[in-house]
């Protein structure tokens, strides 16, 4: 663009959004990056709405001059989702952080899509609610549903994808949708909500959702068990499932991230293969259930519960758990985190774990694995050297390894993380190459001058036949 | 289409499907109708194809010779999408109907799309597993995917949406996807199989399906409460759900509907709106659900619990609540069902049931009300005599009114029975102009030629902008 036509189209851009617009390079390299190993790749601008009738001026704006546009939530993506690689507009929706509305006896929410879960938690938790998706980081809402996200608690109240009753999205052309009504369930026409559930941006700019939500259980108790093997642990989550015990949340540390935690944290958890576990219920629900798990978990090998009963342990239990990442990057002072997730049946977890772990030891990379085990969910966030090509290099074949082993066991390239950049090779060999082109034809019928985040999700252009 | 052309066309078709075609009037007249109030329309022909292959290549010839296509499961639908109004090959996928897989660990199991749920429960059941999704009839489960069904169980374990893994579908152009993997859940791209659940054969056509099973629950137990008022009784289901207590089922009969179900089963429960109940877990956990209920109930001014609590009485009180239907058109001997269904927040549920009654009550239509009331949907059976044309009309205005309240109420026209013919003219004012231009967009994009199941869902031609 001609430097004085750029200037012109910022001046419009930034007067639809009240001025809120900025160019100053450490507000672009923030919005230019993530929490990847992906490289840096900066947008021209980035402005930061207040409302879904500016966010739709500016998407109407930057059509008129062909600028691709990029949502922005918290940055916490991790596979180069954000990266504006030809360049345009960063949307921030971080303003668009109001709490719409909370409805009790319908058990659902209406929030800004720049509403973070804690902070939507933070104001249901006093009512008597909460809404249960957890990735980890503190994202915001929108971009939850932008990459289909779930975490923790999936194995019980499932992903976004169940929690997730409407959106409303700006369109590429400006118009914009609700995608559904506030009813648990219709057959009302094709699945928009879910459409723009895991699009990455790619169809359109979802600024609101409605979300469902849920009581505070009664009782929650919470407790750590360890196994011998990794199969023992995978056995027992299986087991587990299968008896419909509804657990709340079973997460699998390998004995490299359970050492993390040790050090990090201070905790003395014994060194294998270990499960924390969270159950919710009435006081003599969560007692059933805590037994019943207990007994498979004792069969399948494991040793005893170590519970956390009172509100203060379970919290250090989970913040153990949660700050899993942080402990992991510990082992290695100065590493960056080559962070990659994949879902198989579960009846390969195991199988698929160890295998990466025997990959994993012929290579020099240290890389602690982590697991929403129930789902059959795992990351591996392999230690690299930022400044050493060759351990990127590495990692890029461990994860290129990780996913064709996943895909030959029946699975997905990514159970969470999303597409972005980093698996984008991947999606013809996981869905073949009739399925990849319908995605495309959408793509184009939705967005057919390919500005919405262009250049992720799906690879190259072949729409055959 | 000439004469001697439509006989090459028909000897090809039959040739693709090892001479299992038909154009018996009988044939044509079975599968150009449904259970609905809407005028039969007959295909050409009708195929029965007993591979996916064998439906690519009726679907090959189909687009060659630009001939609508309308899958068949078992007839069982209740909007016309069977209707074949612009002529047409039938494609009945009743011959697919083998069991492929189930596997015990994963708890999936992968079926022909012409399997009836029924068919497949007796498959599970005997290995201690069960499909949960129940939508009265037997119908076929690539049916069931096609509209988006739910039922009686779907307060606690979902709707299709939630119980469909993947989709093998035959795409307009003839080539063959699968839209996921077997894992239990995925971020890779697109969700094209929440894209097909619901798309009612207007994208291609499901030939298998990937479905969450479930393990049987250790204790099941079953009552049925009476309440002096509809409030009475959506209070206690409102207040359950609040709870969190994980009712299997609440199905709400109004008292016209109990009445029926009185005269026709012989039973004598009271003649006021009436609960259903289902509950499913441990022993002690089901006893707990039920004390909770129970005591909800009685505080929401409900009669004593009327327990069911051996296999017998349960499939007795069971099938007095899906012999409704029968129940209700014995009501009046010779009439036939005009069966309607809409979805608002439970918050609503109760106003929009009294509206309606008091709505019936100002015509001379008899129409009882069952709702799955966890879920805020409801039914209404307005019985007609199919040879007057001024009950038809004013069952019609009936039907336009409940589902405007419902829209109004911030519903959906329809809650699980799909759009079809019937529902097709509220879909604007249901989402909106912009957003049934996406929808447009999408069939345009995959199915170009308009052969798949034309002229259902989405009314007129109207892509803007």
């Amino acid at each position: 663009m001609r430097k004085a036509v750029r200037d012109t189209v910022l001046q419009d851009l930034g007067e639809s959004v009240g001025g809120r617009i900025s160019t100053s390079e450490s507000v672009l390299l923030q919005h230019g990056s993530d929490m990847s190993y992906h490289t840096p790749a900066l947008p021209d601008a980035v402005v930061f709405p207040q409302t879904t009738e500016e966010v739709a001026e500016v998407v109407r704006l930057c059509r008129e001059h062909k600028l691709p546009m990029i949502p922005f939530g918290t940055g916490s993506s991790l596979e180069g989702h954000l990266m504006a690689h030809r360049g345009g507009i960063s949307i921030d929706l971080s303003e668009m952080n109001r709490i719409l509305e909370i409805n009790v006896d319908d058990l659902d929410a209406t929030v800004e899509a720049g509403v973070t879960r804690i902070q939507l938690n933070d104001s249901l938790n006093p009512k008597g609610l909460f809404f249960p998706v957890d990735p980890g980081a503190d994202a915001s809402l929108g971009g939850m549903a932008a990459t289909r996200a779930s975490g923790t608690t999936t194995v019980r109240y499932g992903s976004m994808r169940n929690n997730v009753l409407s959106l409303k999205v700006v369109l590429p052309d400006g118009r914009v949708i609700r995608t559904s009504s506030r009813a648990r369930k219709s057959s009302a026409g094709y699945d928009l909500t879910a459409l723009y559930l895991g699009s990455e941006g790619t169809l359109g700019i979802i600024t609101e959702l409605t979300l469902r939500i849920y009581g505070t259980p009664e009782a929650i108790s919470s407790a750590v068990c360890a196994f011998p093997t990794m199969q023992a642990a995978v056995g027992c989550v299986i087991q587990t499932i299968q008896m419909g015990i509804p657990v709340a949340r079973m997460e699998l540390l390998d004995t490299v991230q359970i050492d993390a935690v040790n050090r990090f944290t201070g905790s003395d958890y014994e060194k294998s293969p270990t499960l924390f576990l969270e159950f919710h219920g009435s006081e003599a629900g969560v007692v059933e259930q805590a037994e019943a798990v207990s007994a498979i978990a004792e069969e399948a090998g494991g040793g005893d519960f170590r519970w956390a009963t009172t509100a203060e342990d379970r919290a250090q239990l989970w913040k153990a758990r949660h700050e899993s990442y942080f402990a992991a990057l510990a082992l290695r002072p100065g590493a960056k985190g080559f962070i990659t997730d994949i879902c198989v049946p579960i009846s390969r977890l195991a199988e698929c774990i160890e295998e990466t772990q025997e990959d994993l030891s012929s290579t020099n990379l240290l890389a602690p694995i982590l697991s929403h085990a129930g789902d059959g969910n795992f990351h591996l966030s392999i230690l690299i050297d930022p400044s050493d090509a060759s351990e990127l290099e590495e990692a890029r074949s461990v994860n290129d390894r990780l996913v064709k082993r996943a895909l030959a066991m029946g699975g997905t390239c990514t159970g969470e993380h999303g597409v972005g950049l980093g698996k984008m090779k991947y999606l013809e060999e996981e869905h073949g190459a009739a399925a990849l082109d319908v995605m495309r034809s959408i793509k184009k019928a939705i967005d057919p001058d390919d500005l919405m985040n262009p250049g992720k999700i799906l690879p190259g252009p072949a729409i055959s036949q």
